[in-house]
C-alpha cells in the first residue's frame, strides 16, 4: 500500500477530509524548498475554514480532543508535503517536529498530545516517520488553536 | 535599487538605526554559518542598550505595538546577515522564521504580529524573503521583551 | 585533556551520572542524523528515572536550580550525541540551541538560564561550542521540567 493509500485511510479514520485547500493564515509560504530538505510551516488544527481544536489542554479541552488536534496538524503538514512533492512517497525523513500546545499552568503531558502527531508520521510513512521532536506547554495559539505542529522533511 | 538601501530605506520608515552595536544578552553567537546556511540567534526588539517593545501583548502592549517590536527582530536579523555577507545581496532565502510573542492567556493574534516580521523581509529581500514560519504565544521573554524573532537563512 | 574526559568532568562537577539509559518520554527518536546533520530532541532534565529539576522558574524554582536544570538537558543532548557518534571529538558545530524555561509571568531571566547550558557546550566542546540561540519563557514543560534543551549540530 503506498503512502498516498495510508494517507487517505487516516484522514478517513480521523473523519476529515484533507483535499481542500490548506489555508495558512499570513503572509508566509507554507512550505520552503531548500535544495532536499522542505521547511513546513506551523500548522494548526484548521479544516477548510475552521479550526476544529481550540481551547486550552488541562481546562476546556480534553487531552483526547488536544492529541485529535495534534494528529489534524500532522495530517496537514503530510497534505502540504504531498501536494508539493505529487506524492508522499518521495519523503525520505522527518528531521524534526515541533509540537506547541496550549497549556494551563498544570497541564504537563504534552508528550502525550505530541505522541498522537507522531503516530500519525509513523502510521502513513513507515520507517521515514522517525524523527527528533521538542514538545512544550505555550500560553496561546493563533485563533486559539489548542496545538501548532511544524517540521523539517528530507525528500528526493 | 540594491537590499542595502531598501534596509536603509526600512529603517528610516521605522525610526530606528541599526547602524549600532548589535548587542546580544548571553553566552552565545548572534549568528553561526554553516556552508551556505546561516542560522540567527532569538533577536528581541533592542535597539543600542534598550529594548524599545516590552510588555504583554493584550495586556499593557497593543497589537500595533508589538508589531512595530516585531519589525525591529527583523531588522536586528538583517543587521546581522548585513554585517556577516558584507551585503543583504547575499541572502538567497530564509527558510524558517519563528515567532515568539509574550501574550495573555486571551490573545490569539500572534500571526497578525507575525505578519510584520514577515513583511520586513518581503520589502528588504523581495522573492528572497519568501519564508515558512511558525508563530506562537509564550508566557515571558528575556528581558520582557513582547517579540522575539529567530531565523534559518540561505546565502551564497 | 579529549572531550570525552571533559564531559565526565563536568559530569562529576554537577554530581549526576549520564551513564544510564537516556530516556525519552514519547513515540520519536533521541536523535535523527541526516549526513553530517544531527537534530537532537528535546531534553528535560531527567537523570535515569527522575526529572530533578521541576516547576516554575520566579516562583517554587530558583534561578540556580533552573540554572542546574538547563546544564543537566545540555549534558543529556551531549551523552546522546556521544553514544551516537562514539566520540564527541566527532562533533564539528552546534548550530542552534533553542532553550525553553518554565517561567512565571514575570520571570525575565531566560538568557541567565540558557547561559548555564552555553556553558556546557563551551567546557566540554571548545570552539566547536559555538552556537546560535533562542531562549523563551512558555507556561508548562513535559513533567513539569522546569527546562528544555533542543539543538542540531555537525558531525563529520
Amino acid at each position: 500500500m503506498t503512502r498516498d493509500v495510508k494517507f487517505r485511510e487516516e484522514a478517513a479514520a480521523l473523519g476529515y477530509s484533507f483535499d481542500g485547500e490548506i489555508k495558512i493564515g499570513g503572509n508566509y509560504a507554507p512550505l520552503v524548498r531548500d535544495g532536499n530538505h522542505v521547511y513546513v510551516s506551523g500548522q494548526i488544527p484548521r479544516v477548510e475554514d475552521s479550526v476544529v481544536v481550540t481551547g486550552r489542554a488541562g481546562a476546556e479541552t480534553t487531552l483526547s480532543e488536544a492529541r485529535l488536534g495534534a494528529k489534524i496538524c500532522a495530517m496537514r503538514a503530510l497534505a502540504l508535503l504531498q501536494r508539493s512533492l505529487g506524492t508522499l512517497d518521495r519523503v525520505t525523513a522527518i528531521l524534526r517536529l515541533t509540537v506547541y500546545v496550549q497549556s494551563t499552568q498544570t497541564f504537563t503531558q504534552q508528550s502525550e498530545v505530541a505522541d498522537s502527531a507522531s503516530e500519525v508520521f509513523a502510521n502513513v510513512l513507515g520507517s521515514a516517520g522517525v524523527h527528533s521532536r521538542t514538545s512544550v506547554g505555550v500560553l496561546q495559539l493563533p485563533k486559539n488553536a489548542t496545538v501548532e505542529v511544524d517540521l523539517i522533511a528530507t525528500v528526493d
